[in-house]
């Protein structure tokens, strides 16, 4: 444990935010001396009664649990200022004081790419979101998103399918899954990228906490892409934040008899770039990711998702059948590889062809 | 017959340009004068020997057979500066000499949009050309379109249907019809609306006719919708000269898995302005149409196609049969008017569940 993790977790039970905590800084030089100031330094310092008493005379069973938590090699805490603090957040309005994360802070440090979306999205946008975010995965962006369902769990998905890396910014304590349907791809993302929050350990997925996880999305995002929203929806919010802070926001273009295609035209009207493929918005960030091109130049991505051609669609639906089959006796049969078989049966699954099964089996529904 | 038609058609057989009309009427006078000169003074004026000649010793044949053609009613010639001539072909470079129109000369002095597209586009692309053409042309524009198979026929087809006007321009002599397969709706047009050719009568539909013909298109139009069309199709073309001309770009997006989606994106990129709904196109052009708004106002439309119910059309479908079945028999047992029932069967029709037969009989496909 980091010495000054007690003093983060203090500072961020109290709520403090970054302007203040810089203020202190100036006035009492480094964390664990606010941290043992009294409750009038503190206030004298120019922190409300409310914020200094939190600090002073702390909820010990809130900071005993916290650090219970971070006694656990993939938990960590990374605080504003500190080596692993995201450069992209020092940047926006309102940077958080402090995260939690679960999984890899190296993560938080690849060039990053947001895919947000609607909560009940079409088959095909869930398609796109999945396609899209396994191809920028593969050319080394990692995927954030806010691990709901519908497209931000599309998104994920997608990106750990390429064995890419994908990000989860949570609405509420780190140490919740919500919603439930997504513990294990929860625990998927943890393990081969991160789940972050800034909320403390134990809060409720509240509705105001959404709006604020949003800004922290877009906010570590060169971009963010909407891949299918409805007007007035929270990812035209979370857009709306990403051109505030002065990034780039892609909109996927749908049918108009489309209603989740309205927000993203909404978006396109307003100066959201239009893309049709992923590889424009690799294009259209290259300027910034010259490094990035680099290792795309290098590391050619070797499986193509949804590239494997309609013979071994066809091929594959002939193996597959009304009872479970395991993915190993599909590729003895089939001669592809296991990527490429999970990569097709992800998309069949989407598609609503293939249901997955406990224990890597796959059969046909209907 | 007009006076000056002969003195027209000596001009626009000999292909003489407005700049080149203007220069020798300021010299010669009138019409009159300007054909009577000789070769070397037309010459001297400024014209090429070989349209000097063409005016001065015209093809009699060809003059006599446009003579002909203009012994009819709903034959005329609109000439540059002649009171028929649309005000806003004075506004774009390389205005039309001279017009040769079948049909209802006022077509053409209506608010104008033009409604192109893919000859060979989809059915959600032929519902909505169909759709949008018929809401304007009820709002009270003319819609132009080339005749073309595809949306072009899809779009006079609209506003057909929603007896509101429609024009076509020609890629060849007014007296061709081409495709063929249009010869019943070039009739329906010139009845209605307006067909239109700068070309001399008998004059192929040659390839190189039809970006001269496009610039008409967009040319009378305050607008040019475009509905589906390829990347590097005739469309964009008449788009690109619609932006040039200072006119409105509107385009429908569609799914990036569509490839008649791709020229509309390509122009939503270019600044054409993304549209999901006919009523869009009204607002947007609702400064240049004041008027226009007025007569909106006035003479709401009673029918909306296709804002007939879900359970109307359920009825329609249990009416019909795979026997063809009149559209009377249908009225007397639906209850339905004929506009509301014809309404219905084209957009039944081009979704491809009936098939219109010879005699207002309709019945179910497949």
């Amino acid at each position: 444990m980091d010495r000054n993790d007690r003093a983060w977790l203090l500072l961020a039970q109290a709520f403090v935010r970054v302007p203040e905590l810089q203020s202190l800084l100036a006035q009492f030089g480094d964390l664990e001396e606010i941290v043992t100031q009294s409750v009038s330094r503190l206030c004298d310092a120019g922190l409300s009664e409310q914020k200094a008493h939190a600090i002073s005379v702390p909820d010990d069973m809130a900071l005993e649990s916290a650090l219970a938590w971070l006694d656990h090699d993939a938990h960590c805490l990374v605080g504003f200022g500190s080596a692993g603090y995201p450069e992209l957040f020092t940047q926006i309005p309102g940077p958080p004081l402090m995260l939690y994360v679960n999984g890899n802070v190296e993560a938080l440090h690849l060039p990053t790419l947001a895919i947000i979306g609607s909560r009940n999205p079409t088959r095909g946008g869930v398609r796109n979101a999945v396609e899209f975010s396994a191809y920028l995965a593969k050319s080394g962006f990692s995927i954030v998103s806010g691990l709901a369902l519908g497209i931000d769990t599309a998104a994920h998905r997608g990106a750990l399918q390429a064995k890419g890396t994908t990000v989860a910014f949570l609405g509420h304590g780190i140490d919740r899954v919500y919603p439930a349907a997504n513990r294990e791809l929860a625990h998927a993302i943890a393990t081969s990228g991160a789940l972050v929050s800034e909320f403390p350990l134990g809060a409720a997925p509240h509705r105001r906490h959404f709006p604020e996880r949003n800004r922290l999305i877009s906010g570590l995002s060169l971009g963010t892409v909407v891949v299918e929203a409805a007007r007035r929806s929270g990812s035209l919010i979370t857009a709306r934040l990403a051109a505030e802070q002065g990034r780039e926001v892609f909109a996927l273009p749908g049918s108009i008899h489309n209603p989740l295609a309205r927000g993203c035209h909404e978006l396109i009207r307003q100066g959201a770039k239009l893309v049709e493929t992923a590889s424009d918005i690799v294009a259209e960030l290259a300027p910034l990711t010259n490094h990035l091109q680099q290792f795309v130049m290098e590391s050619k991505p070797n499986i193509k998702l949804s590239q494997s051609g309609d013979e071994d669609y066809a091929q594959l639906r002939k193996l597959l059948s009304h009872d479970p089959t395991a993915i190993n006796e599909l590729q003895s049969e089939s001669g592809l590889t296991i990527e490429q078989l999970s990569s097709m049966l992800l998309i069949l699954e989407l598609h609503g062809e293939v249901e997955s099964m406990s224990g890597g089996r796959y059969m046909l529904t209907a």
